[in-house]
């Protein structure tokens, strides 16, 4: 029987969780899931994620939270990842960053991996991703063949790349970090659910998640401005897969798209 | 009775152009179509326009072709632009700059104006997209509030915002690019339709069009590789805005995808 | 009677202060100084300026200061830019921004002109400097052949193209920025000193002014980390320029380095 | 008795030849120098290495030829580098690279060891030279403690960060790519020689070795432009290193510049 899971794009602040408190029980019965990632890089506040925050996020059925370059943004964050092995940042910041890019967890009487790992094109001077891929992969399919790939990265270029790179030898590999929801989903010719970006859950009617005045000031004035997260009615966006558990490959890949309005 | 306009995202290289031909007229009929504008910075041989490749693409039916950072790659297009008032070039290039970045065309019995700019963030030293579109907007609504806007650009915070920017004061904001199409389409309140990326038309099993066995090779040895447009099947991709010629408001905006071997 | 000018690089914080307290009425006899202009965008605790610094630097007999990107980090310049004609800011940021970018100053029986720009080149995006730097110059020609530009950039190949563009049309092109004194002082064909950059006054044992353990820690971790300046002896770096007040030509340019413990 | 080194800064094209090939013979006599190490990413044309211009350059008397971004731009340097062990490429290229990124080289009865690193700050996503380094170095400190680091690099933090990080460690850190000398040669406390920029060896009155009304043209326009090496008299820059071949600490660190009119 297909496992099914959810990968829900960029939390942002307040709204943001309220889409997830409000959204994930009717969608977990809708797709029947059996596992739920979110990626909670700007979860708190906007930027960053601390232990209440993921305490909420975990008590709302989320089982894995993943990161990207903001994850560290608020400092309480640096002994949480050491803490909590259901928190993963990626895997190719240097050695002896705090916390590890990569799980293994149960599910029902499978086990899936989940790496979490950033691009490099417009992104902070990292380990290769594809490289360190290539052994993380390696490692993780003696163990199963269910692994997914949350890529926080910004160009789509980087990400289809990637996303071809692994085809064939990961469960899915899924975009974070633009926050807006791409339209390519697809099951790759070698098994691979792939989506260069998942989107955001969070304000709608904002920029990415700011107070859209402020951002575009900020475009206007090129001078440094506070953001704000932006207020109004949410957006939560996310995808299910579902994959053979035996084979760890692909089955299908759906968007999830719901405005708290409509 | 609604204007109907159909927008082409980057057009690239051979595949690219045969599924213009392949798809333009069953789409023209499907949706009624009264104007086409397409993106065309990457049309001839995956970088640039050529004389050749611009009549082939307006003996196919476009009616207008935007550019972008590409758009000058190909030394022909410095005259072609001169010539051809249905070629626009990003309008916030320097002065100077061959061409020019909008123009008014006749449809049905009104006039539809489109714009086509440049973002910023990384991307070519630009003057501000932000600040000349409100000039130009007010200038040309003395014409037509029927405006259609083609935003090169690479971030999402920069496309998102420059939709929020020009909501109400014109028909449509369309990002091209990215190459990638955007799940995000809607008619902002003030009645300006928008995408963040319309997406690609060429070959599909590329990486952004290239292929991707040398892209990947490029992420991974860092080297030089001169890229060369992919093989395969071909992916279309456009959006289809529906428009109140009197006021301008966009009524609707709809994500149009076809593949060629589906 | 020639003209004699200094220009001091980028003051960061209190070492920089107190460089210029001590170094100052020295360097004003060896040279028998006519006019003071310093960068001052990181005096103020290492990043941006306040009114009580800016009178601080103005006690020790500095006429003109000027900034660069950081010049707004701190919120109090925005009135102070408005109320202070001798506090400068980069000209070609968008029109609109607090303060101006240029001014005239009495020199003996002289005026002199001063420009601040900022560079593009892996800086923000700002209006073209060459293109305002053409009509900057010849508006202030009209008052005064001697003109000096603090071109506040990045890359050598944009100061140095920018030097080679107002060549014979003002009296210096002095780069900032880089926090490092170049060693390529000359007097250009057309009478324009020029210097790729002029450094910077502050501790000598910092990286760019900054604690260097906190800047290798991050360079190793690509973690977040707050700078704190550096403590430790100063330097003090400066150009001084020599100019013929009838033609505005340039006669000479000489580097100036002190160092607090020699 | 000391060992005497002359670093020559990146040798750009023609000009840049014909200056090594004048300046050398004087040079040699002048420092007595025991090893000539020169970075000639930019000596073929402009960009790129190629056979023929290797050989022009160990017959005017160099040792060790260094690279950067810019090595790989003549395919002819991929087979080069894997037979000729004196010219070395920039050690933290991915794994896989032609060539290697450091050599160990007999110098009178001593061993010199030359690695080249390049930064990644505005710089291709190589892997982190600080790390790298710390292994590089220690393996080669087996050998040799007399150790010279090409550090081929833009932004100024990271370059003197490294050289702090590196101090007490190796000989010498010396920066290129910018082509333009700095001025803040120093040793530092731990005995490691440094200079953030050795500039370049090249036509004086270009833009860092390019015609300078191309580039202005460029800046200007913002347009695609073929750059071309300028004519015109060269310039000549280097820093000469005298170190302890018993401890590999420097002992003192000079510039070298020489105009070719003067
Ligand atoms: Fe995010
Ligand atoms: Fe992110
Ligand atoms: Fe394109
Ligand atoms: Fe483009
Ligand atoms: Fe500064
Ligand atoms: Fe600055
Ligand atoms: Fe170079
Ligand atoms: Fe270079």
């Amino acid at each position: 029987m297909a496992l099914r899971l959810l990968l829900i794009g960029d939390i942002v602040g307040r709204p943001g969780r309220r889409a997830v408190r409000e959204c994930l029980p009717s969608l977990r019965q809708k797709y029947q899931l059996d596992f739920v990632i979110a990626n909670a890089e700007n979860a708190a506040g906007g930027n960053g994620l601390t232990p209440a925050v993921a305490e909420e996020l975990f008590s709302c059925g989320i089982d894995v939270l993943t990161g990207g370059n903001h994850i560290w943004d608020k400092k309480e964050v640096f002994s949480l990842l050491d803490a909590e092995p259901r928190i993963i940042r990626p895997a190719n910041y240097p050695p002896g960053a705090p916390g590890v890019g990569y799980g293994i967890f149960s599910v029902r009487e499978h086990k899936v991996a989940v790496i979490n790992l950033c691009g490099r094109v417009f992104m902070p001077d990292l380990d290769c991703p594809f490289r360190l891929s290539e052994s993380l992969v390696a490692e993780l399919r003696v163990h199963t063949p269910l692994i997914v790939v949350d890529f926080h990265a910004e160009a789509t270029s980087e990400k289809i790349a990637f996303g071809w790179f692994l085809d064939g030898k990961v469960t899915a590999v899924i975009g974070t970090h633009t926050h807006v929801q791409t339209a390519d989903e697809r099951v790759l010719p070698g098994g691979t659910a792939y989506l260069t970006d998942v989107g955001m859950t969070g304000p709608r009617d904002g920029v990415i998640g700011v107070k859209r005045e402020i951002v575009i000031e900020k475009f206007l004035s090129q001078l440094p401005r506070r953001f704000e997260v932006a207020s109004g009615p949410f957006q939560f966006n996310g995808c299910v897969i579902t994959a053979d558990p035996s084979s760890g490959k692909a089955l299908t890949i759906e968007r999830v798209q719901i405005y708290e309005d409509e």
